[in-house]
C-alpha cells in the first residue's frame, strides 16, 4: 500500500517492506505444507484403496477394507500429533468399545429370548451415556473425545450384531486388524513424508508472537509522539494492534497444538526435553502483554490528550524505555527461537531498573503518563518472562 | 471459603454469598443439562438399535442399519444447532460424495481391464486431495468441514467398492435411507426432547460477562482506594480478575457457539431475529474492556504506589465513576439478558460526560492516575456499546 511511503524513519521503508516480505514467505510456506497434506492424504487414500484393487489383497482382507478407507480418511490431519492421537484414541476406543461389546452380547447371550434384547437395550443405554457423559468432562474432553465416541459406536455396534452375527470375535478380529493396516499407513505417510509437527508450530509461533509485540510497541510509541508530525501514519498501527488482538484470542490455539504436540515423538531439535507447558506459560504472559499494550490504544486515541509541551518532557525516558523494552522482547523471541539462554538478561535488567528510577523521577512532578504506566507494567512482564526463560 | 468475612462493606458479606449461590445453581443447571444429553443420546442409541433388533424392521433395513447407529453416534452433539449442522453435512456430503463416486465408478468401467485401476485411483487422489485443501481454508473448514470429511470418505467406498459391487446403486440408496432414518432420530431427539440451544447458551454467556466485568471493575476500585484500610481481602479481587481472563479467551469459544446458533432454527425468545454476527461484536468490545480492567492490575500490583493523600484527592470521583460503571454495565448485561432496548442510555450518558469533566479537572493539576485512564477507556467502550445496543 502506498501508505507506507509517509514513514519518516530512514530506514522505516526498507523495515517495513522487509515485514511484508516475511509475512509473504510466511503464507507462502504455510500454503505450501497445505498443498504438501493435499498430497499425502491423497496417497495414503490411494495406497488403502490398493486393498481393494489389487486382488490378492482383497482376497485376504475382504469387505473389511472398507474399515482401514473409514480409518484412513477420518484419523489423518494436519499435524502429525493430531494424526496420533487420533489414531491412538482410535484404536484404544475400538479394542475396549469391542471388549466390552463381546462380553455384553455374551451375556445377552445367555439370558436368550425376549430378555435377550432387553440386556442389549440396557447395555447400550448405560454405555451410551454413560460415555457420553465422560466426553462432557473438559479433561477427558481434551484429550479422548474421540476415543470415546469410537467406543460408544463400537460398543452398540458390536453388542447389536452380536444378536445376529454368532460369529462376533471373528469378525472384531478381521476390523480391528484392517483398522490397523489403515492406522499404520496413517502413520507412515504422516510421520515419515514431510512431516508437519505441532511442536515446530508452537514454537514458531511463540517466537514470532515476540516479535509482534515488539512492533506493536514500538508502533504505539512512535504513533504516541510522532502525533506531532504527521497524522497518516496510523494505519500501521492499526495492523500492529491486529496483531495483538490476535495474540490475546491465541489461547485456544495454543493449547490445541500443545495437546498434538504431547502426543508428538523424539524429533528434531526438541530432543526429549517436552517444553510445552512452559510454551503455554509463557503464551499466557504475553497474553497479558498484549492485554497491556492493547490498552495503550485506548490512551492514544482518547481525545484528551495532554499538551504537546507536556508530551515533550516526557519523551526521552519513554522512548528510551521503547527502545530497550522493544529489542529484549526481540531478543527473547530469537533466544525462543534457537532455543538458547537469553545471555541478554544480564546486561538489560540493571538498565530496566535504572530506567524506571529515571521515570520514576520525571513522573513524581506528577505528569499524566500513560504510556508510561504501559511501560511499567511491561517492564515487570518483561521481568517475569526472563525468569521464565532461564528455567 | 474464610476470606469473605473481612470485607468491610455492609452488604458485602450478602453480596458475596448471593454470587456465590448464583455460581452453584448455574453449575448446577450446567450439570443437570450435562445429565439430560448423556440420556437424550442414549436414548437415541437404543431407539436406533431397535431397527436391528426387531426382527421385522431388520428385515426391511438389513445389515445398513449398521450405518444409522453409525450416523446417530457421530452426528449427535451437546447443542442442538451443532447436532443440525453435522447432519446436514453428512446429509450433503454423503449425497455429493455417492453421486460423484457413481460417475467415477461408471468411467471406470467403461474403461475396463487395468485401465479400470488406474481410474480409480487417479481420482481418488484427486477428490481427495482437492477436498483436504479445501478443509483447510479457514472459511471452509468453520462450517462445512465435517461435510467435506464424508464428502472424501462416500466418494472414496463408493468409487473403490464400484468394481466390486456392481448394484453400487441400490446399495447407495439403502445407505442413504437408513442414514436419514439415524438423522431423523437425532433432530427428533435433539431438538424436540429437552433441547439445548447454543443460541441460549451464547445469549446467557453475554449477558454473565457483562456483570462479571462490573464486579472485576468494583473489585479493581476496592482494593485501590480500600488497600490502606486492609490488606487481607485481595482474594476475591483475584478471582474478579481470573474472569476478566476467561473473558479474554472466550473468542473461539463464541464463534463456535454463534456458528452453533446460525443452525439453530426459530424457537423460543428469539423470534425471527438471528443477533449472532451482533453478539460476536459485543463480545469483541467486551475482551477490550477486560483487557483495560486486567491492565489496571498491572497498575495495581506495582511496588510504586502514589502516596496516600494523592490517592485520597482522587479517591472520590475514581469512586463516582465506579459506580456509575458498574451499575451502567449491569443494566447493559440485564437489557441483553431480557432483550429489551437499554432505557438508562438517556440517564446516563450526560453523567458520564460530567463525570469526565470532572474527572478531567482533577487530573489537570495532573496527578498520577491509571485508574482514571482505565475509567476513560472503559467510559468510551461503554458509549460504543450503548450505541450498539441501541441496534
Amino acid at each position: 500500500m502506498a501508505a507506507s511511503v509517509v514513514i519518516s524513519i530512514p530506514d522505516g521503508e526498507g523495515a517495513l517492506a522487509l515485514k511484508k516480505e516475511n509475512k509473504r514467505e510466511k503464507k507462502h510456506k504455510h500454503d505450501l505444507r497445505k498443498v504438501i497434506h493435499s498430497f499425502k492424504v491423497g496417497t495414503a487414500l490411494v495406497l488403502v484403496s490398493l486393498l481393494y484393487l489389487l486382488d490378492p489383497l482383497f482376497g485376504h482382507v475382504g469387505e473389511n477394507a472398507m474399515w482401514a478407507i473409514m480409518t484412513v480418511v477420518v484419523i489423518f490431519e494436519f499435524f502429525a500429533g493430531a494424526t496420533l492421537s487420533k489414531g491412538l484414541n482410535r484404536g484404544i476406543g475400538t479394542i475396549l468399545g469391542g471388549g466390552l461389546g463381546c462380553l455384553a452380547a455374551a451375556l445377552a447371550e445367555e439370558v436368550g429370548g425376549i430378555g435377550n434384547a432387553i440386556v442389549v437395550g440396557a447395555s447400550v443405554f448405560i454405555f451410551a451415556a454413560a460415555a457420553t457423559y465422560a466426553r462432557l468432562i473438559p479433561r477427558i474432553k481434551k484429550r479422548y473425545d474421540y476415543g470415546a465416541l469410537i467406543f460408544i459406536l463400537t460398543f452398540n455396534l458390536v453388542v447389536v450384531s452380536g444378536i445376529r452375527a454368532e460369529k462376533v470375535m471373528v469378525l472384531a478380529r478381521e476390523r480391528l486388524s484392517t483398522i490397523a493396516m489403515g492406522f499404520a499407513i496413517c502413520i507412515f505417510i504422516s510421520l515419515l513424508v514431510f512431516p508437519i509437527w505441532a511442536s515446530d508450530e508452537l514454537h514458531d509461533s511463540m517466537a514470532s508472537k515476540f516479535q509482534d509485540l515488539a512492533r506493536a510497541l514500538e508502533g504505539c510509541l512512535e504513533e504516541y509522539f510522532g502525533f506531532i508530525n504527521e497524522k497518516e501514519n496510523q494505519q500501521p498501527s492499526t495492523a500492529n494492534f491486529a496483531s495483538c488482538k490476535s495474540i490475546l484470542n491465541s489461547k485456544a490455539k495454543d493449547e490445541s497444538l500443545a495437546n498434538f504436540a504431547k502426543w508428538e515423538p523424539w524429533h528434531g531439535k526438541f530432543g526429549l526435553s517436552y517444553p510445552w507447558g512452559k510454551y503455554l506459560q509463557i503464551g499466557e504472559h504475553l497474553r497479558e502483554i498484549a492485554a497491556t499494550i492493547l490498552s495503550l490504544k485506548g490512551s492514544l486515541q482518547s481525545p484528551r490528550q495532554p499538551p504537546t509541551t507536556m508530551r515533550e518532557t516526557f519523551k526521552e525516558p519513554c522512548e528510551a524505555v521503547g527502545l530497550l523494552l522493544a529489542p529484549t522482547l526481540r531478543e527473547l523471541g530469537e533466544s525462543v527461537l534457537k532455543m538458547r539462554r537469553c545471555h541478554a538478561e544480564a546486561s538489560i535488567l540493571p538498565k530496566l531498573k535504572s530506567m524506571r528510577v529515571e521515570l520514576n523521577s520525571v513522573m513524581s512532578p506528577s505528569k499524566l503518563g500513560p504510556i508510561e504506566n504501559g511501560g511499567f507494567a511491561v517492564a515487570t512482564f518483561v521481568f517475569m518472562l526472563m525468569e521464565m526463560v532461564e528455567k
